[in-house]
């Protein structure tokens, strides 16, 4: 091999060049309405961390994850780990994580309330770094980080409006811009300021807040009003299986997918043989340690995907792979974020071609003037956003906003997400449960 | 996204120069030693197809693949198909890839005789594309393709001796430097030469040829000469369950994995229950729509990767993407191949972890000075390849030497691979069995 090894001189300078000299973690915190679901309610500020990844030639690479205090600490653990790393190299990154989230002692943080668990930590520290270093690797090479993750098989990528259930405001504080929701109509004149707003062709309702009757009326009200819009609920598992049947039944004519009705592969595997509405999921399979058994049961027809929580925009691939091997739909999962994380997420839904459903998202409910990265790159037509075309992410830092959020984060004195614990401080017989129904 | 917007004209000149703009394809033939397995013997030449896909700017991948004509029909209609894809969109190329498959036509032609059949034939016509835009990517990078995978973890790749049952020579031929190998000793003797000449620190018998209680033998033989190398032997399907459980529980303590014992997912389910040996695969597991069942029957332990027939490299790190997930080991499997063809699966064994035995190839079956790549990239090191490190594949194409094994391909009238057709053309008796004992 004499004559290969001289050209190897350059791939040595790459990988000089491209290493990770360092990281910087900014946990940071924005304003949430008080959203309810069914472990409770969303606090008045919601966390993220912010994560920026420098290389040796200084080249900036932007993430986004959860901002809860167990998650930053393996966070900055996991940074020591990656310095060094050179940012093509995504076999080596993964190790190091994995390897540092295996020997870091840390417990909790997952970030997702009670809702979502189950996730691989692994997979949870990985994510902003893919995602980072994906943008690096954009910016390295001139190309949207679609182009990175196969190429965007969409120019725009198509977004749900998220309903939710809601107080007038925050309990002590003033009614908030979008006031309350607490009955069919008011969803439906939620549903109607968010479509008018923002465009959107598809509704979720978060569900598993009153009985499913209520919410029965709900999707109802909301069919009669948006007579062509797809509509989804989701009551986060708060539903028996015996309720689940009974929900899909009186909206079997209605809803695009039913979305974890029940906690638990083999309650959804129970549900999903007897109603022939396609059963979503972002509980039950929500790591590739699941998918096995849930192939074994027979248990779901889509997966909401979350590169949060898949490990990153290349581990959401393989997911989609799977999803596409085992012939499961695909959308996506979103808690509250901010505009790194849409961004990725819009690259990846570009790239991805089983994305078959318009994707999750809490924009709306985030502060207009309230974002880590520099307004215009984000905005969205006809309910769907245009997927950057400038290197990377297309997305940039600003630093004046980055650090507002962070003081605001430092004075919040919010350090985990506890959508619970704040319910019980307003309502203090609020007993958390599932199935609620 | 105003300012955004102005970013993407790189991106857009990007995408005119990087599209394809032609593609050669050139079927070769090599010769090849009367090699027996359970579906007959190797005819006297191997056939390939080299894939030559050149950019707008000029820059030349290479990739190889079977040279059955059916297929030679479906990948010149492939071809034209991808001529104007961009070679970073591994989307677009696909999806070109299975419209053209969908819409060509043409039956048959999987190029692996009877042993490899049920594997997608849109991934077997992807595969070589794949592999020429990831030669391109690199030679566009300046970056090995291991690096475009992932990254290396291993410098090295260990490769398995591949042991085959043979005759002296080709009928009316003449003695070829092997020599007969059809008992346990010539099996040995084989075994001997081919590591003292390439170091190999595993052993694998093609087996199914002679009654089980001789291979059997030849395996024990083998142990007796070589107490430290791991040995696998593989069938190709030719025994009954009741007995590959037998042959499995003669060499429990010998065998490193059984491969392919008896046909099918359910019948190699049945053997896996009653042994503790791994089972492995390239048989019964050789598409990415045989892994469901593979998982709901508990049917394998180890799946033998294939470039080849799985789509590719990309779709490769996809099919160990699943293999991690659901705890499968992973190997890989070979045809009768050129040098291409080995860069390529060395790049994706290097940057693949899970790779976690060594892999087949039947390199020392082909003759020295005969190939289509300029020698000296290639060169086994006790057992093992480097990892080449010049950019993209790392080998280059001697077009002396590709139009000399192209006149090989035309004058040799062979446009079928037919072991089976070759060996009752010599013994009118044989008969096809799966299986055979």
């Amino acid at each position: 091999m004499s004559e290969e090894l001289l050209l190897s001189v350059p791939a040595a300078t790459r990988l000089a060049e491209n290493a990770v000299r360092s990281v910087r973690i900014t946990p940071v915190a924005f304003h949430d309405p008080p959203l309810l679901n069914t472990v409770g309610v969303h606090e008045p500020l919601a966390l993220r961390a912010i994560v920026q990844v420098i290389t040796e030639s200084g080249v900036v690479g932007l993430g986004e994850t959860y901002g809860d205090s167990a998650h930053l600490q393996r966070m900055e653990v996991a940074a020591d780990a990656v310095l060094g790393c050179d940012v093509f190299a995504t076999n080596d990154l993964r190790a190091r994580v994995e390897r540092s989230v295996a020997g870091d002692g840390i417990r909790g943080g997952h970030g997702m309330s009670g809702m979502v668990t189950g996730t691989s930590t692994g997979d949870r520290v990985l994510s902003p770094f893919d995602v980072a270093t994906v943008d690096i690797r954009g910016k390295l090479l001139g190309v949207p980080a679609s182009e990175l993750l196969g190429g965007r098989v969409r120019d725009a990528v198509p977004f749900s409006g998220y309903l939710f259930y809601k107080w007038a405001g925050h309990p002590g504080g003033s009614v908030d811009e979008w006031g309350e929701a607490l009955t069919p109509e008011g969803i439906v004149a939620q549903a109607r300021r968010i479509v008018d707003t923002y465009g959107f062709t598809a509704l979720k309702l978060k569900a598993g807040v009153f009985a499913p009757d209520d919410e029965i009326a709900a999707i109802l009200a909301l069919r009669e009003e948006f007579p062509d819009h797809p509509l989804r609920i989701d009551p986060n598992g708060a539903w028996t299986v015996d309720t689940s049947l009974r929900v899909a039944d009186a909206l079997k004519d209605v809803l695009e997918y039913l979305e974890d009705p029940t906690p638990g592969l083999a309650g959804m595997a129970e549900v999903r043989r007897h109603t022939d509405l396609p059963l979503a999921t972002n509980m039950c399979v929500v790591a590739f340690s699941h998918i096995a058994e849930a192939v074994r049961l027979g248990a779901i027809d889509i997966v909401l995907s979350d590169h949060h929580f898949w490990g990153g925009l290349e581990r959401s691939r393989l997911l989609a792979g799977f999803a596409e091997t085992l012939g499961w739909g695909l959308s996506m999962h979103s808690n509250s974020h901010l505009g790194i994380s849409l961004a990725a997420m819009t690259h990846l839904a570009a790239a991805t071609p089983g994305v078959g459903y318009a994707c999750d998202t809490h924009w709306p409910w985030k502060r207009e003037d309230e974002d880590v990265i520099a307004p215009g790159a984000l905005s969205f037509v006809d309910g769907s956003l245009a997927v950057p075309t400038a290197p990377g992410l297309g997305v940039d830092l600003d630093p004046e906003a980055l650090a507002r959020l962070h003081r605001q984060y430092l004075d919040g004195g919010i350090r985990e997400r506890d959508d619970t614990g704040y319910m019980q401080r307003v309502d203090p017989g609020y007993v958390l449960e599932s199935p609620r129904w």
